[in-house]
């Protein structure tokens, strides 16, 4: 390609809305171009990475015996409504009516529309396993669409199904996948982490989120640096303390703490470290009858040590929580506790409530709460003699950095990643709800097993980006540069030797079938080395004429921080030698 | 590929709703899968056929130096009120609204986004040419969707946009899509037409249809065998009659014709040929002031010979009805004829008319007509003696075969066509509308010369099957078949040397880039030939124990009549020479 056929439109200033690097450099090397909240034009420069990053999976798709096919943007309600999702998803889910009156969505995904696919078309276990996979435009009309195609409304996205006869063989399929996913993300060049998630209420460990790391990323990753371990902070196990309970050493004490509402400004108080503090999490749950009215309500008491963070998921799977639950109400905590939140302990209370105790609290001795008065903590609470033995016990919180790896082999350390794949083992979840089956080999009806895989097209150059930029731009990976070399010819205006070399050598790395641009703009050489340092092609050969009267041209990699001689003869070899094709 | 491995699914049956043979033929082959009302999946059989058209169109595309893009499927509606075509155009065009209430349209195409694109990118004369274009997701909201993929609702267009300095440059870049089109068209193996078309408003010839020629097509075609000549029957000229009008030789006669309404039957009861008579077509035009109300109506009398069809849009080329018009109504009709439809004529009329003469009216002698009475017409009218010599004599009807041709090379023929492609000179009417402008040579701001140029990605296919099939199936061209060869081992279970020679075949092949298809189904012969002849795949070699010991194989092109026996040492050559690649 020669730059002066191209589009290329880069700017000095990101514009106002773009809060992360990758929105700020892809807008400003013009890669995409907003058209609405959320919703972007793919400019050449940015579809030819969207284009190669496609490419790639869909080979590696195909290489693991996947099937592409194509479901409509546009699909029918009636499918939806099978699953119930119609009525069940929020308002990202965009819902439009046809002429005749007749309901549609625009799809967030194709669950639906390829379980039906498979109910028709699969009807043998000798058919099975198949896995369809489509690469699709899809839609979310997210609340607060931001960070350009990090979070978007309208994207494109690799999904997959695979449909299993059985378990067992389910689990080979998504098998195939996970290692599927590990030569996709290899061969993208980034530096990413396959961690367990968790898979909600199908249960089982299969369930891996494909995370490129990133210390902008919005997700918290924990890995053990000693061990294959990593897991996305809902799923990582806070394992049972190894050492015993303290033995109890203080009194029980009714302490001053005015206005002090949080466990850190309670420790700061009374000059002792925020670990001794337990912070009351009240929840509740509610009993519905038939007509959805709420018939009875319980009032649930979570403790978690002052230095730890709630997490929902686990909470989630509190036998009695895990059909749902909410925070209580002002209204119900008076009631129980007789205070306002910012004192609450699980001494003294007005009415029962359900105790579940985080595991580290449960080894604590002569501990901090609030006395359910206010301006009000208690100290020296100890179990046992305070207050009865723990009943319910289990893991409540997040992992922090530091604490001992699940399997064993070390300290878990915490990065921030970007999720860019999900491999997820759906079970007969969809395949029972739409009555989806084959004839197994009994000669019976059976529901499929199902996995689903997803892969985020247009967010992963996003992500490549926030992995691999600079204060000058963007740092491609040779996988999925727009260009992977651009040559430079300084002034070939003035210079015909330097405009015929620079032809020359675009004409050979062609042939040689590598992805070059030549930029024939005419710019000055300084606004051309910006703009392609912005753009982030990773290889850039600068042609000049002093240069050329001595055999030379200079080459340099995006990350490299000076140009390197080479002989005019030997700098395709060089090329070569440096593109990792 | 080999078959085991893919999803192939076909059925003897073709849904009732198939009217067409494509859709019969597509939806038996397992190529596509009804979604909804005009809405279908495309399976695995058929996106192979969609991706080889979609790669020549951009092969192509790229070549002609047009830069590939991509707009939103869900587009704002700001845009598509700055022309006025969010309220101009109807129900076809689907409207959204998402959760914060802002209008939006799924794309039926993307000129505004793209000329929005073009005010912001494109600011100087040294920019232009520039064409953009994509491969995209369209929806048109069909009040009938049917024809499977020739009247969908959701398709693949793609879609061009060319931006140039004058009106020259447009030409010159409309010429250079004219020629990529024909690259393009060559390149897919089908027969083809490019016909003049209607250019609308903007005047000029710069407008092509790429018609595919099938005789079950919607449209119909007009050339001369002898010539280049070739439009489509809206935009084919009927020229100026050659003979002169004969004199008049029979009285002007009131005669009786009780309930014959159509100048069929007039012409059948009075023993006279069908061009002796003349239909009256009353159209209305009217004066609206500013609210939209109209202040006054206008009443048009058009004359055509009983044999022939009324041309609208020759029709909305009179001056006076260019600004839009209707059928006129009854009452009209009663209060300037004071007669009924089916008896009317320029006779003897209630209340003067603006009357519009075809030229073959023109040069009729000794006419029939009605006689705006009920149950009469009236023989023997002439021009000059009955009534005055006509003032507006204009070209108002289609052509029939062996009209003269335009170009004066012999008799006009018609046959049928699908158009697949479109090529158009839009001139300024978007850039004005947006107000899109560049920096001219001269430093003062002009308006975009736009070219619009579309091709129906997946309609393509159902042409070619409209044109290419017989009573067993589709028959591909080489260039969009979803495989070029088959392999078909014949009972491979029970002869181990026909499975080897098979695998071995499929490996050469493969090696030499072709896209083969092993079928290890385990099918019988019978019904494994009658589904790649559903199928169409263009070449099959069949490799059965029998042959395989006297060192033959079968070859069979999907048009043969019967197999050729060929060496298998021969096999690749022989199938490297047939395939046209």
């Amino acid at each position: 390609m020669k730059a002066s056929q191209f589009l290329i439109s880069t700017l000095k200033e990101a514009p106002a809305d773009a809060e992360v690097v990758s929105h700020q450099l892809m807008t400003r090397a013009g890669m995409i171009k907003k058209l609405g909240a959320g919703i972007y034009n793919y400019m050449p420069m940015g579809l030819r990475v969207v284009r190669k990053v496609e490419a790639i999976v869909r080979e590696e798709m195909n290489r693991a015996g996947a099937i592409e096919l194509t479901m409509p943007v546009v699909q029918p309600a009636e499918l939806w409504q099978e699953t119930g999702r119609f009525d069940k998803m929020g308002p990202e889910m965009m819902r439009i009516r046809d002429r005749h009156g007749r309901d549609f969505v625009i799809q967030p995904t194709s669950e639906e529309v390829v379980t039906d696919i498979a109910r028709q078309e699969l009807r043998s276990y000798k058919q099975l396993p198949k896995n369809l996979y489509q690469i699709q435009t899809k839609f979310r009309d997210e609340r607060r669409p931001r960070f350009g195609l990090m979070r978007g409304r309208e994207f494109v996205m690799k999904d997959a199904y695979s449909f299993d006869r059985d378990q067992a063989s389910a689990k080979a399929s998504y098998q195939v996948m996970a290692a599927a996913y590990r030569r996709i993300f290899d061969r993208f060049g980034l530096t990413y982490r396959a961690v367990a998630a968790d898979s909600g209420a199908i249960g089982g460990d299969l369930s891996e989120e494909f995370q490129v790391i990133a210390a902008t990323g919005e997700d918290a990753i924990v890995y053990c640096p000693n061990s294959d371990y990593a897991a996305n902070i809902e799923k990582a196990e806070a394992l049972p303390p190894s050492q015993p309970r303290p033995a109890a050493s203080q009194p029980l004490t009714q302490v001053p703490t005015p206005g002090k509402t949080t466990c850190a400004d309670v420790a700061a108080l009374l000059g002792v470290p925020l670990q001794q503090t337990v912070k009351s999490m009240v929840l509740a749950t509610d009993q519905l009858n038939e007509q959805g009215e709420i018939v009875k309500s319980q009032v649930w008491l979570l403790l978690l040590r002052g230095d730890h963070e709630m997490n929902e998921i686990k909470v989630a799977k509190v036998p009695g929580l895990d059909q749902g639950f909410r925070f209580a109400s002002t209204t119900e905590i008076l009631e129980h506790f007789g205070c306002e939140p910012g004192y609450l302990g699980p001494l003294k209370l007005q009415k029962p409530v359900q105790l579940v105790v985080d595991r580290e609290v449960a080894v604590l001795a002569d501990w901090i709460c609030g006395a359910n008065v206010v301006d009000f903590h208690t100290s020296g609470v100890n179990w046992g003699r305070d207050l009865p033995e723990p009943a319910l016990v289990m893991d409540l919180r997040n992992v922090v950095a530091g604490d001992p790896s699940p399997d064993g082999q070390g300290a878990l350390a915490i990065e921030r990643g970007i999720e860019v794949g999900h491999v997820f083992y759906l079970g007969t979840k969809y395949s029972k709800a739409m009555n989806a089956s084959f004839l197994a080999e009994d000669g019976k009806p059976a529901f499929f097993e199902m996995g689903c895989y997803g892969i985020g097209i247009t967010r992963l150059p996003a992500a490549a980006i926030e992995q691999n930029h600079d204060e000058r731009g963007i740092i491609w990976p040779d996988a999925i540069a727009p260009f992977t070399v651009v040559l430079c010819p300084i002034t070939p205006e003035r210079f015909p030797a330097v405009k015929e070399a620079a032809e020359t050598l675009y004409a050979q790395l062609l042939a040689e079938g590598i992805d070059v641009i030549l930029d024939d703009r005419g710019e000055r050489p300084g606004a051309m080395f910006a703009d392609w340092e912005l753009i982030g092609v990773p290889h850039r050969v600068t042609i000049g004429d002093r240069g050329l009267k001595e055999g030379l041209v200079e080459y340099q990699h995006r990350r490299d921080a000076a140009a390197t001689k080479i002989a005019t003869a030997d700098v395709l070899a060089h090329l070569k030698g440096r593109l990792a094709v």
